[in-house]
């Protein structure tokens, strides 16, 4: 799926790390969520909340979850998950264009 | 108004300027469109195709029309209007969130 049809976007951007990270939130009619954002080369740590799935649209980076030490690389038109509560990090070797789905 | 509502909106990000300025498009069902993004702080160049409303949502930055010479500063809460088939230039201070409206 290309574009997200019949959503509600919030204007305001959501800003990490100085603008390092940025993201819009897309919301859906069924009441899930998802942000679709783009990340500068740079290493980021993150916490979720609920379990989250990133797609990688395009970019390459590789990420862990904190504390288990092997990096695994993903590309873009790959994706890994993220279990919920927890804290990953990631290293972005190029600017990284990504979808975020927040998972029930 | 603070979010849209029945928009769609395509996944992959417009990104420049090796991701310094980064926005996601949104379209709406009248046909228009509108790009939600990012400027980190720097100089770009820009031109417009049909005319733009710059909305600075956060942030502050100065522009000019292209051999104008005089910079007008812009700051959160504030827009600047853009005509079409035209050039400009902004100078970006801090992470700046904008909303840009593309006029029939």
């Amino acid at each position: 799926m290309s574009q997200f049809n019949n959503v509600t976007v919030p204007k305001k951007a959501n800003i990490y790390f100085d603008g390092k990270v940025v993201s819009h939130t897309v919301l859906f009619p069924d009441g899930s969520k998802k942000t679709l954002g783009v990340m500068q080369a740079g290493e980021y740590e993150f916490s979720t909340g609920a379990a989250e799935n990133m797609e990688i649209l395009s970019g390459e980076l590789e990420w862990q979850m904190k504390g288990d030490g092997a990096w695994t690389k993903v590309v873009g038109g790959e994706a890994f998950d993220v279990p919920a509560n927890s804290v990953f990090l990631m290293k972005v070797a190029v600017v990284t264009d990504y979808c975020c789905s927040f998972l029930a």
